[in-house]
């Protein structure tokens, strides 16, 4: 049931574009996820999603477990059938929220124990729960658990995240059933360290698995750092696998990670932004609607976008909206921003098959 | 350009059915107006609103004038191009919100002073002004401004309000300019007092206008004088212009004031319950979606309800939005609301047409 086939490739770099197939449809990559954190995209519907041209969302399986707990999600039929998006959809392992957001977080060799920052209530992450919770939630494709290093973790620090990630990647693998329907991702970590980079994709390299993910970046370090733990992790994933670089939004960034041969991202930037006023403007630039200079203004947020906020509103009415502090201001700079960066992705894939990635490339002054 | 035309008429009752001709479109009465404070429905879109049967909405002339104000409404081609809701609007004339909103209130034989509760500027309402901007906004229908005393006011307080009132009509009678593009109605006060009532209602029914408004009910009398004070205020206003109740939008209400011969209905009551999570449910009861029965629910909010939200979602799930603060769930039960009440004003209408409106009547209890 899962397939990933790669029908375009770069000439100049490691881009290419493919098609992955999984139980609920098929994504085309390079692809960008919207973030659904408790089971929706905030403030919009899975109907708007189609229309801004999502074809995967990601779920929060961290959120998730909190509220409303993958048992009930499970009774309802899994996540698709309980949020009425019914593409497909991937679920995390909750390792990042379990490090950045939790309250008395404790690690052992075998779990991570953790408190509710909702409640205070007491919880265990196991590998072998994630997995679980994620089974119950009835995702596409499910992420490992892995313990997230901080970015300036010393060698010692971030070697025994690693080995431990790579015994509960070990874990996972023995308790995964379904396998026709949920696949499983390991995640590569190591910090910005090039011998555990290496070691951690030459171990995920190995892996039956259908696809690889890169964690532990775009959590602070330099975009030098950035643009080499990718150049010296990516050489050691298999081709034919499709590659997911965690937490990863910002236009320049995806350029970069994709003319290195990254595959599939998500990230909650052009949400979150929506929501705080800011919206995409050309060449990954961005505004912010409650700006004076938009009160007057009877132009579409980007001239020529499509999307149902550029085509029926003036930029004015939305700057109206956020300073009276109407949602669907919210809601209209969402389907903007998802529409913007969707169109982005599909730019990149046509610009792959045609030949002119590298034209794309230099428009974003990226040198590869 | 403004035509009512009754299409039918209850046999039992003063029920009846029409037409009401704008230059923005028709709308079929008895109508309900969704509210949309700042020229925007509270969640939802234009199209959202077409979809749960909308015909004309209401935008507050209190609130549109200090935010963005007339002005800038006025350079963007008025309310409907601002808005992109490109059916019937009506504009109310602001003095319902200058006497219950505003700060430091003074009135004054040909004007009101108010500060603004936003930033505490001073403000200046007289009959013209509120006229002009209206003319500004270029709504369909435009309110007179009219003095709301309290409901528990004295006959003689109400005596003066109601007198001013008159007078500020005759003072934005010969300012009305443009009437084949904007309307305006006079608006009916007098308290719960029958000789009030009486003389305003001939006084308005007297007037070179299209239609005529009933202000000051609802504001918290019991529903005896609610009842009372309808009836012995409609027989006094003309059977060929639509009679519109401000601020009405119980579903007994509703159905009361029709079988007395109301048309028109507004009221924030849909949209504000929804973003405070209840939601109605058949005849005319509510219920809260946070409550804990409805967790895991696979059922819609009402079986059979033809809503978006009714349609894709269960109960379950949009207890789950809201529990997660996810205004996602808001919109929902805004979509649920407004498609609900919207169907009930289309079920009296077809009850009307089919000669079974004391069947409805019957259904909610109600003897006229």
């Amino acid at each position: 049931m899962f397939e990933f086939k790669i029908t375009a490739k770069d000439k100049h770099s490691a881009a290419r574009v493919g098609v992955f197939q999984t139980p609920h449809g098929k994504f085309h990559t390079p692809v960008f996820m919207p973030v659904g954190t408790y089971g929706a995209v905030k403030t919009v519907t899975p109907e708007d999603l189609n229309k801004c041209g999502a074809e995967i969302i990601l779920g929060n399986t961290y959120h998730l477990h909190l509220r409303p707990g993958e048992k009930l999600i499970k009774k309802f039929g899994g996540l698709q059938k309980f949020t009425h998006w019914e593409k497909p959809m991937l679920t995390d392992s909750g390792g990042f929220q379990v490090f950045s957001l939790a309250q008395h977080r404790k690690i052992y060799e075998d779990r991570v124990e953790f408190s509710s920052p909702l409640d205070g209530s007491k919880h265990i992450f196991t590998p072998r729960k994630v997995l679980q919770i994620q089974q119950d939630l009835g995702s596409d494709i499910m992420m490992q658990l892995d313990e997230c290093a901080a970015g300036d973790s010393s060698h010692a620090v971030a070697e025994v995240a690693l080995n431990r990630t790579m015994r509960w990647m070990e874990t996972t693998l023995r308790h995964w059933k379904n396998r026709d329907k949920q696949t499983l991702f390991p995640i590569v970590q190591g910090v910005t360290y090039p011998d555990l980079r290496k070691l951690s994709a030459q171990f995920c390299a190995a892996l039956p698995v259908a696809g690889i993910a890169i964690g532990g970046l775009a959590v602070g370090e330099s975009k030098t750092d950035f643009l080499k733990t990718l150049e010296f992790t990516l050489p050691y994933l298999p081709a034919n696998k499709p590659r997911y670089l965690m937490g990863v939004g910002e236009f320049s960034d995806i350029l970069n990670a994709v003319a290195r041969g990254v595959d599939m991202f998500d990230c909650v930037i052009p949400t979150r932004l929506a929501r705080h006023g800011s919206f995409f403007a050309v060449s990954g630039k961005r505004a912010t609607i409650s700006n004076a200079k938009f009160k007057a203004s009877k132009k579409p947020l980007v001239a020529g976008c499509q999307c149902e906020a550029c085509r029926n509103y003036t930029s004015g009415y939305i700057h109206h909206l956020f300073r009276v502090n109407e949602t669907l201001g919210q809601r209209l700079l969402t389907l903007h921003n998802l529409t913007f960066l969707l169109d982005f992705m599909q730019e990149i894939r046509e610009s792959i098959e045609a030949g002119t990635f590298s034209a794309l490339l230099r428009k974003f002054h990226i040198k590869v």
